[in-house]
């Protein structure tokens, strides 16, 4: 682990921080090849759009790349975290006129997850946590993270590898710590990311790669039953990549389209 | 300020702590008086409850007032404030098996509120943002708060001192950082925290005491025309004690009823 605070060496931060006090803050995981941050267009580009909603100074581009790359020197392969908070401040819910955000950059050498789980397909359950509705949070890759703490805390089994999450509608929103993609055809339908959930880097990414495979990806409300009707479901995140989902609580999904196949060689060709 | 981190002195913590990662992790805030904590076995009953929703080993009792008394030596007036987390965990949601929780205590001199917002009452606003319904983690004081900090960014005018908060129902939960109390006769109600709002120690003691004054205190579902309605409205919380509402947005509210300040003066009489 190497980290820097503010720039400066260190793996400490203030017990005043507002990040620790109401998770008044934003993060990203970002996954490292070859010392670089692998997608780093994309990935500044929803921690700015982040920070801007909730009012967070947007730190510059290319020292957040800077540090990055300088924690990352020599890393075949590793992840990188970005945590950015409001900073410490006074007692009190109110954000002070004159606060210092904290930026936290730090880089961990890591060998990926197995592999057959991005050719074979991962087994996934449906989580009982559901999410609540709240517009003026949803999307945002923000600190208060304890409902997807509640969801992944259901299950130890290591044959499950992602849990399904629900909003308190019963739509689909997202996977534990992915998006869910679900194909028919040529068309892909995501869930609609305006009450709940994170939107990831990736999920952007495959809005425009998609398009260029000649699928029509669109956003979508997505009943449970749905998925079991698709062609295909994947999901995405930084570090999995694209990981077809083989099993829903045991049912087999089938494995017979290409689209998850075609998306992932796209994304390996990336940067 | 002084502070206890795990029983040693410190200010500061891993930025790999759980609380900052996912707030993943419970608060209280205490008055201070005389060196002791007011009201202590009251809050420790709550720290205790949220502690076990959460599944976070519950922290012994004695040790935490012990801890309490120790920084708070020779202090007329403050504020301690408890910070409980899931400790240093690796990656990922999933609570650690072998975590260690981080226990914060520390204690600040504090002045107390201007002494006429107790006596004349406080002007309030009605906020925008909205209360998520999450039953899982309604009535817990959590460090997942951007709710409130959201909520307390819509005005910055001095002369309001509260502002008070609907869930996505369009009932009325609690003000940004107190709980909230309509009298009408003999009768009070204050809002049910089953699908959002934080439980204040001093809800709980104002359940058994307000009885012992002859009234009879409910929880209610309540609407936002019935604060208008009441014959007063009060707030509570560990700091302010309990204050009357003396205006919302402006209108006047009715100042007669002598609930609110038989209740402080109940208060005012516990240790």
């Amino acid at each position: 682990m190497a980290m820097l605070i503010n720039g400066q060496p260190g793996e400490q931060i203030s017990a005043l921080d507002r990040g620790l006090a109401y998770g008044d803050g934003i993060y990203r995981t970002i996954e490292i090849r070859q010392g670089q941050p692998r997608l780093w267009a994309w990935q500044y580009r929803r921690l700015a759009a982040d920070a801007a909603r909730l009012k967070l100074p947007v730190p510059n581009d290319a020292l957040l790349l800077a540090e990055i790359c300088q924690l990352a020197t020599g890393l075949e392969q590793g992840v990188a975290k970005i945590v950015l908070t409001r900073g410490v401040g006074a007692r009190g819910y109110a954000m002070p006129a004159d606060s210092q955000p904290t930026r936290m950059v730090s880089v961990t050498p890591w060998a990926g997850y197995p592999a057959e789980r991005a050719r074979d397909g991962v087994n996934v359950r449906w989580c009982e946590t559901r999410l609540a509705s709240q517009p003026l949070l949803a999307g945002i890759k923000h600190l208060n993270r304890l409902e997807n703490v509640l969801a992944r805390s259901e299950w130890t089994d290591p044959a499950i590898h992602e849990g399904l999450m629900l909003d308190t509608r019963g739509l689909l929103v997202e996977a534990t710590m992915s998006n869910v993609y679900l194909v028919t055809g040529q068309q892909i339908i995501t869930p609609k990311l305006d009450q709940s959930g994170v939107q990831g880097m990736l999920r952007d990414w495959l809005f425009v790669h998609a398009a260029q495979l000649g699928y029509q990806m669109e956003e979508a409300e997505i009943a449970p039953a749905q998925l079991q009707a698709a062609d295909a479901v994947f999901l995405s995140n930084s570090l999995i990549g694209l990981w077809p989902v083989a099993s829903i609580d045991g049912q087999p999904l089938p494995q017979a389209h290409p689209c998850c196949a075609q998306l992932q060689a796209l994304l390996a060709a990336e940067a």
